[in-house]
């Protein structure tokens, strides 16, 4: 396959082809892992800027380790320290980024829809890390090479999703990802956190976490974003711990290698219990350890597209 | 011409060759940028500290991006996590990075004259990235390359600089500049933003926005700082807007290829329409992508001054 | 000797042995400071993570430098903008910076222990730089390498160290590599600021500073943390001044060539006069300078380690 788009926005507009693709220049760069040098010479003289208005030290780590292996120049701009408190606008930002000559941008923001403006604004590369509640196409491509690492295939799996999936773009990039390469997801939530009319999707909606577990070949445990200062936070915590929470118990009813996923941070003792998360099903490290090389090979097919499209133009 | 200063601290202090030797080291340093390996091994094995005790996203990722162009190693030191909250002075901070055996600091800092102090009390380089309302002569040299670029050279230029006059270093920079190489200077300002005696240091003082624009080859429009608590804020950007602002509609009685410049970030409508902003005559991102290649050539000819010197003593 | 341990947690731990190879390897790295790239590959193709749960410019930007200098890769974690905020564990933030296949953790906590925990229960190396009042093994040692090069050795040296001894990470890693080396180690503090049962530790503790620096052939002044919000505060720091601070004249009374030491940020006026610190008794710089050798020495020793462990597994 010749990949050919300069940006990645979203596991929505990619071919099953093109998620494969991704997939399997990601298993060529974790033999990069390792080596005694991490490192390799693909990006050397590119400068790939860290666009960041949410706090996240997770993903702006990955992308960075992963920009430094293949040899880029990474440059890390907050939101804290940024123009945005001058007011700056989202596109003269990007626009002042291509002018310095950047080479990749990866951009996380709170309004779903960031990266696409982004991306129809400007000529250099654009990832994106998480827009809103719209997508967060890295993770879920960790996640489906993590689950093909573990289960030997992606086709045929039944993948059950828990947890907040009204508000999550690592729930809408897994349903598009996986139901592409021909998984059955399944989603399972408190009924208001159940998007209305997510069958549309092409998934299946769990009647209970006993439900979702039942079949599964794995199942990914969402993040829950309990306010901090509701009063009410530790009550519901308990709350969605007894219905929803992934124990030792519950996995006892599951398929007996199930997989479990979780993408980071986890609440110990709320989305699952610890023996769970340090138990022999967990994958969590692993997960981690593959968004590095998911990554470097997005970083690097973006940015080849691009030198592709730029020569062509010649 | 042999460059000998260890430092930048402003163009006043420059000669009309200094200025020009730094533009046509710069013009050298912006074809690195067309290559597809956008590095020089220049000041491989350098350390280029950035030590900005005041916000600045765009200024020091310039600086970033030109130090690990030319292969330097680059620290990054904002003052939220500095020593400075231990009540550390400037000089000890400079004594002790001058001790890491650093070669540059490039110093942001709200004093006026801080840029100065520290060279006189370091043995290594300072480049000055604005300090006060003194000077920000890396800005004032990029709009003098984007001018040469752009009208084919500088001398007997009409440029006339719009906004705060009082408060803005970047105007005190371009006029030490622009004067030395024989452009016509006019300032144009509320009243109040005049500082008296203007007239002193050479330039011409404009009855009104449009008397500042009639006979200009180019116009530099200065950010305004609005007091962002002031619940007068809108009103005054409004009226702002109607006596100074940079419309198409006073573009009409201008040059026909007036050059329309920026230093960022923008406050479209305020400072200048977006019409204007996007449109023909604006070269505001050609100033981006130009401090890229004079903020290279800064770094490398100081660094190469401070070297030269020091195999002097030997 | 051949250095076997993966991390460096404290010079408690450390044998006489031990603590002279870092400094005779330090020694070597010091050269390299000197050449005109002030760099080598060691460490290329490793990725060293600064992970700062406490403000600390001067000695993340130390290991940052250092690191780089090593060729190595360096990500910084500060606590403002890490997932500690979403209330991950220090156990689970280093699993998965471990997971990111980071080669060593430099680390920095307000509690004592966190860099032992954390070495207990990742396979990469941990470096301790600084945890709570516990140890600050790099600044005790590049204390000690100050001594040794300006006194020519350390064992039968006299050494006070003078300020808050109980609540003071330096002054504990200071008194275990002093005494394994040799050196008499004499405290001097205000009453309430010597630990019980000090002097189980090998030292003495001096009547007054007169006592203190009557003997001595160093002496190390601790950096005081006065409250700032303290209405105290002033007269508190007057009152130690008198009783403590050091001043030209006390100096007068010690040896000639007395080595004044401070591991900075210096409060001029409180901890020691000005004349003092800018004397030709101060080494106050030269410690600085030193920090870098230091830290790469250990960097490269403790990664080398674990490479040779690595390799032993197979």
């Amino acid at each position: 396959m010749n990949w050919t788009r300069k940006d990645l926005l979203g596991l929505e507009e990619l071919t099953k082809e093109e998620i494969e693709f991704i997939i399997s220049t990601a298993e060529s760069f974790k033999e990069v892992q390792t080596r005694e040098i991490k490192k390799v010479p693909a990006l050397r003289g590119k400068t790939v800027v860290n666009l960041f208005y949410e706090p996240s030290t997770r993903t702006r780590v990955s992308f960075e380790v992963a920009a430094k292996r293949l040899s880029a120049d990474v440059i890390n701009i907050a939101t804290e320290t940024s123009s945005v408190k001058k007011g700056e606008t989202l596109i003269d930002t990007g626009l002042n980024i291509q002018a310095l000559k950047a080479d990749v941008i990866v951009v996380r923001h709170n309004y779903s829809g960031a990266a696409v403006m982004l991306a129809k604004h400007l000529d250099i590369s654009i990832v994106n890390a998480g827009d809103g509640w719209h997508e967060h196409p890295t993770q879920a491509l960790l996640d489906i090479l993590t689950l093909k690492e573990k289960l030997g295939r992606v086709s045929g799996l039944n993948v059950s999703i828990v947890g907040d999936i009204a508000h999550s773009r690592v729930a809408r990039s897994n349903i598009w990802g996986l139901t592409k390469l021909g998984a059955n997801v399944t989603v399972c939530a408190p009924a208001m956190l159940v998007p209305p009319a997510i069958e549309k999707l092409g998934v299946r909606v769990a009647k209970n976490i006993d439900d979702a577990l039942r079949q599964a070949d794995a199942v990914n445990v969402l993040r829950m974003q309990f306010e901090r200062d509701d009063e009410n936070a530790f009550p519901k915590q308990l709350d969605y711990f007894k219905n929803f929470g992934i124990t030792k118990e519950r996995l006892l009813k599951a398929k007996k290698n199930i997989v479990v996923m979780h993408p980071g941070p986890l609440n110990r003792g709320i989305e699952m219990s610890s023996d769970v998360a340090d138990g022999p099903n967990s994958v969590i490290l692993e997960q981690v350890t593959n968004g590095i090389a998911v990554r470097m090979a997005v970083l690097f097919l973006v940015a080849q597209a691009r030198d592709n499209s730029d020569q062509e133009k010649l």
